[in-house]
């Protein structure tokens, strides 16, 4: 008989099969959900006539978050939000998601319940169920350098499900000669939030809150996707400049954005203010804002008309034009100047 | 423009871009793959007519894999095998899996390549395409607990995906009363390839090759599950006890093993005679070895014996019998005894 856990034990003396259950109990059991997570692996019905649309990522400890001032809700959003976002610039209705936790020993009961709630917060307004999953100790490398169990990061891999009709889908490859280049949103918020907490991680504010918790555009995606407004779109995980670049590489044209045209977040232009920093730079090169930048035909700009009437309040902004010439350029008062380098893992 | 990366460079001086377009380079693409791996998410045609299986496991270096005895192509092998072994459990075609790839600073490329070798080759057999995933750096706990990019174990995990037609799922809930339970395969080697390999990580024979390079028995869940022949099935990770028990708790039933048939691998039983261990208890509650047990009706004895013979030479072996009363226990010459525990993280 396993015991339930307490929320102040560890999650190491609770024990995998009770943290399991408890997860389990919490999760909603869709209709097209035949078998639900707790077998050797999840059923479901397709949704009929569409394609589907799946992606993974992995927040590690130290890496993607810090715990000094991301609290384990705040991990638990951001896990599934990076990764709804990249359904959302696929144009895809999200639906279920597989959890992967690497748990330190160390970590409360109480965290993981939060970590849980961030991600459950995230996946409500969407319907998204949680499918799979599973759960084990992290580990570390001692002074040989062999890995033990026990003390390590924490690491969260989620796998997200969705899917778009067949002709709908939005590639990072569509783009063409003359097509008009726009953002979702106001760029460079998340940046700056993220280097104010790492100078003080008691900081708090609009930039601040913008890099903690991060919103993922699927609607504006959806929207995107569904009334053919778009030839191209991705999400700016990695900053607006590595977004030129990845969509211009699949698509084998270039761009010129205008430096006057893009939408600086109000947060970072204040915070850059305080400390002396170009919003321009933040906002092109600043990642984690999980906007969507795609580009739009001049003749489907109808389409677009009609997305920004079903799409409410979000900012959809033109920064620029898609030309032949495979150069990624912006044009600035004194010129032209190259794109910044945006994030890289490892470098 | 990202130089290619050379075998003998270190994953962080090859940089992530570079990296994933090695990796990409070298992945089939199928004809219901619509947007191969390389854009925000991956975009498939669906299984038409059938349910979609799907589950994730990660593998954490120190807690499921020793780099001192496991090569980088082992854990690439082990890494696919363990979710494949979950498909063949539901009786699921495996087709398409993601693949999140935790790695420290000083990997070097060639066991990047040689993991990658062992993922793809345990992939080939079953026509399974790896349609995405991701890169990032490792990361560990400095002096303070607080965790630092570059050192850190290797995660490897992984999302597979298959298809079963509507009505041919398997699924640990459908074991009952009078049905004979049976097991593919033989047990114990892999448990007892890891204690020999923990204690010599040079061994080599029968029960190490066996620990080293597990085999799904997918071909095996594919046929129970088209002919119909069993009623509960899951997959050995944690162990025959705690198989037993599983399937006994989803399916609200008992069972009888009976010690004398339970198949142990002959390389169990040499290694249990040269260092005097009991190789029942190793079969029974040994993990890793990833063959199936399944419950079959009597009165499908016939469809049993038809699954037999289009499986060639993989032992299927009767073991016991499922009751009513919801005890689980092991007939041996001694009387009735409880089954042992099985293998659970964090304990």
């Amino acid at each position: 008989m396993t015991m339930a856990p307490t929320v102040d034990q560890t999650v190491r003396a609770a024990g995998e099969h009770a943290l399991i259950q408890r997860i389990l109990a919490r999760l909603p059991q869709p209709g097209w959900l035949v078998v639900p997570a707790g077998d050797d692996a999840a059923v479901t019905r397709p949704v009929p006539r569409e394609h589907e649309v799946v992606t993974t990522d992995t927040l590690v400890e130290g890496v993607h978050f810090d715990r000094r001032f991301s609290s384990a809700a705040d991990i638990g959003h951001r896990a599934l939000t990076v990764n709804l976002s990249d359904l959302a610039a696929m144009g895809a209705r999200p639906r279920s998601a597989l959890l992967s936790l690497v748990l330190p020993d160390t970590l409360p009961v109480a965290d993981l319940d939060a970590l849980m709630d961030g991600l459950l917060g995230a996946a409500a307004p969407h319907n998204l169920a949680v499918i799979g999953g599973n759960i084990t100790r992290s580990s570390a490398p001692d002074a040989t350098g062999r890995c033990i169990p026990g003390a390590g990061p924490l690491i969260v891999t989620i796998t997200a499900i969705g899917s778009v009709p067949a002709r709908r889908v939005l590639t990072r490859a569509g783009a063409r000669p003359g097509d008009e280049v726009y953002v979702t949103g106001a760029l460079g918020g998340a940046a700056a939030g993220l280097a104010s907490l790492q100078e003080n991680p008691a900081a708090t504010g609009d930039a601040e809150a913008r890099y903690l918790r991060p919103e993922a555009r699927v609607r504006a995606g959806l929207l995107l996707a569904r009334n053919k407004a778009a030839t191209a779109c991705m999400d700016l995980s990695d900053g607006l400049a590595d977004g030129v670049r990845q969509i211009c590489d699949a698509s084998g044209v270039g761009m010129l954005i205008d430096s006057s045209l893009v939408p600086v977040d109000s947060g970072a232009a204040a915070w850059c203010g305080r400390v002396n920093r170009d919003p321009l730079t933040l906002a092109l090169a600043g990642g984690d804002d999980y906007e969507l930048l795609f580009t739009v035909r001049p003749s489907a700009r109808g389409r677009l008309r009609g997305v920004r009437r079903a799409i409410g309040e979000l900012p959809i902004t033109r920064i620029g034009t898609v030309i032949r010439d495979r150069r990624q350029r912006v044009v600035t008062d004194a010129g032209e100047v190259a794109l910044p380098d945006g994030f890289e893992h490892f470098r």
